[in-house]
């Protein structure tokens, strides 16, 4: 039996009842090394299998090589495993080798939901999900579909936003935003969130300074409607008020 | 000092760590009578005050107030209160009545991420979420997000899909997807996610019955690449396997 399980983004109190238990009742924990290290208070009396960044087929082999030899094993994933996290990797996996696993898939809080609840309320109305990162993807699909979100004023939230060797990719994604989102529409940065050393700021798209912007950070850019009053990120729902 | 909780789609088991101790640390719930109904085992020793559906400001107001009178009140909305939920106009109407209150704002699993869990891993890829309902926004911007979604190949997750008095709305949105995604794409149906009369199914944008869908219901549509296997949903990362 196998359990991919969504740890939220990094704090224990972000996790769900269902992803506690079934950390609790696994016997091997597979993951990242940085995650397995966020679920450590949780898993001293167990096996712990971390393994380094870019090696995700190794990883959701071993766990499922793990599952089939009758351990209980839980595969952790930051956020929700089934958004850019290991959930579906596995079940290709599963699938295409023809296993006969039964795999359980435990829902967590993902960097986007955990972000918005820390710069207030700009996820409101109708936002899509794009990921930044070109190792799997065709830029050209990046791009359309950055200019495809802003044309049709989506909130967007940006995961994978800046890292080593694509440092210009959050740029050229406020690039192409420009023509249909005005230089005044707030965006949310938040960094490391539910983590120790978690950041967030708000600007806007016109004075947005993409240094600080890293692998751990989520943006969140708002739509024509969306504001910035108190410190907080506000899209509007449409309440006449 | 008022806490607006998102305790996701429904069972104990999704909620987070931080919302059932929100909860219990509250004096006073308030929320929609179903989703009181729902945390009811937790809330037996404090006063809970329903309101009905399409009373948002009031329910909305009637927590502000009792938190400024300064009880601790817990608003409580389903999914994540920051998606088409409670926060956004808990904090549109803190600001705009320039009160003096303290707003957290605890994160829920949003019922998309909820139906992927169970029907797969279809949010694999880029993804957004549209809401079918036309109470607060006009029809015409909700056609042309599903176009642009659509045309750059995002999934896309609809809620409100079907419901009085919107009948032909999914229906709607189905024909305005097919020039750019193929008949044979998956589509993920899930009803009560999480609830005791929680179904699913996964059929395809050219066979999908749009009778049994309600405003319970969250329908995922694929991109090009998303197939169904073993009964499961699943969109691929891009990984070379």
């Amino acid at each position: 039996m196998l359990t991919v399980i969504g740890i939220g983004p990094g704090s224990e109190s972000m996790m769900t009842q269902d992803a506690i238990a079934a950390i609790q009742e696994a016997e091997i924990i597979v993951g990242y090394k940085t995650y397995t290290h966020l679920v450590k208070s949780m898993t001293q009396d167990k096996q712990v299998i971390k393994t380094g960044m870019c090696k995700e087929i190794e990883r959701c082999q071993a766990a499922i090589d793990l599952a089939l030899a009758g351990h209980k094993v839980a595969l952790i994933s930051s956020g929700d495993a089934g958004i850019y996290g290991m959930a579906g990797l596995v079940l290709e996996l599963v699938t295409q080798q023809q296993l006969e696993l039964e795999v359980r898939l435990v829902a967590g809080i993902t960097a986007s939901i955990a972000a918005a609840s820390l710069l207030g309320a700009p996820l409101m109305h109708d936002f899509c999900h794009i990921s930044l990162s070109d190792l799997m993807t065709p830029w050209a699909v990046i791009e359309k579909r950055i200019i495809a979100a802003a044309q049709a004023d989506f909130v967007i939230c940006f995961y994978n936003p800046r890292s080593r060797g694509r440092e210009g990719h959050l740029a050229r994604a406020f690039e192409l935003m420009q023509p249909w989102k005005k230089s005044t529409t707030p965006v949310g940065v938040v960094k490391a969130a539910g983590r120790k050393k978690q950041e967030k700021w708000i600007t806007t798209l016109g004075e947005m300074d993409f240094e600080p912007v890293d692998m751990t950070s989520l943006v969140i850019v708002g739509n024509q409607a969306t504001y910035c009053r108190n410190g907080l990120m506000i899209t509007p729902r449409g309440y006449s008020l």
